[in-house]
């Protein structure tokens, strides 16, 4: 029982600081959104992406957790958009506190729309609370058409799912209906998105969701 | 300090554990092979492959990790070769606890191979040992070429490196080259397998690597 108590605080104390990162976020009318995915699914493609076609619309900043190294980060960085690496040290995820340093090292009163790329992981950033206002996982067609019925709780746990690589469908044998359908029943509110950020197909209408979020009063 | 004595104490009984399951192994000359990937990486693909290649050459088990479902277990069944789903419950890797009760179930006299699917992650499960004989990461071209740069933890940890879906290469910006590279600065003793589960080029190298593993006095 011991344990359990520990288990809660630590994720209490968690969602405190990220509670209290969302409150910087807003007095900057800052919008911030926790892109998550397994390695490899297209995190920092679409991050670079959506700089891109941003730019002259919105002003972006951007968070690169991973568990080493800094090549994400410097990726970003040639776009021109302020970026901060948060290096886990190997932990699988980032948690408020790892966020809180970079939000203060960030101009955020320029930035309208900030992109935290969490560690490659379908299983621990479930669910952990940054201070982001919206969750996205990037769902890759090559990991195949069942990963919502294995990582429930990741699928659960977001506003937009991001089907990246369509590109690549003709070679796959991944079947949209059948993921639909999964999202479906574990959570229908949730948006789902194709896109290919090898061509740009569908990127258009992820755009224009984070321009939507970020024309809010509450943001 | 007090905290990093605790998970010094954790992963010290999960050793022991381990070991304890390694000599229920090596009573029964079971080769244990610990398989674990990112999600989509092709570990259930390989899985089914392997059973299907080695058919009357090796008696092969299987246990199955996943956080939730027993889809993969019911695909292995179909192969008819014993199967053990262990669900972590949303955890994000398998241990040598979980893995002990399966052993107990599993007939392992009549057992050469046991395959032991890990929960898709790059990052928890490595280093954690179950009790097996030897560690293999499968990476997935479409993940990128640049994945042992940024989970160095995971490709340190293995014996060999099953680099899955090259039947994609000619769609995908994947550098063999560059990654075969990656791997011989982290681990220079790794082997590397370029293979595709979906039209069968390369597994010839794998399954001889296999029988050449249960041929073994040790095993």
């Amino acid at each position: 029982m011991a344990k359990v108590t520990i288990i809660e605080q630590v994720t209490k104390a968690n969602d405190q600081i990220a509670a209290q990162n969302q409150a910087l976020l807003d007095q900057t009318k800052t919008v911030a959104v926790n892109l998550m995915a397994s390695p490899g699914a297209g995190k920092t493609s679409l991050l670079m992406r959506t700089v891109e076609a941003l730019r002259g619309k919105l002003s972006i900043g951007a968070i690169e957790g991973d568990t080493a190294s800094q090549v994400d980060a410097d990726k970003v960085a040639t776009t021109g958009v302020p970026v901060i690496q948060i290096n886990t040290g190997g932990g699988c995820r980032l948690d408020a506190n790892m966020v809180r340093p970079a939000l203060e090292e960030l101009p955020l009163d320029e930035i309208d729309l900030l992109l935290i790329e969490n560690v490659g992981n379908l299983v621990c950033p479930a669910g952990l609370a940054l201070g982001e206002h919206v969750n996205v996982v990037i769902a890759s067609t090559p990991e195949g058409d069942d990963k919502p019925y294995k990582y429930p709780g990741m699928f659960l746990a977001v506003d937009t799912v991001v089907v990246n690589k369509i590109d690549l469908l003709p070679y796959l044998d991944f079947d949209m209906a059948a993921f639909e359908g999964l999202i479906a029943g574990l959570n229908p509110e949730a948006r789902i998105l194709p896109v290919s950020c090898a061509t740009g197909e569908g990127l258009d209408a992820w755009t224009e969701w984070l321009i939507e979020l970020c024309s809010k009063p509450a943001c």
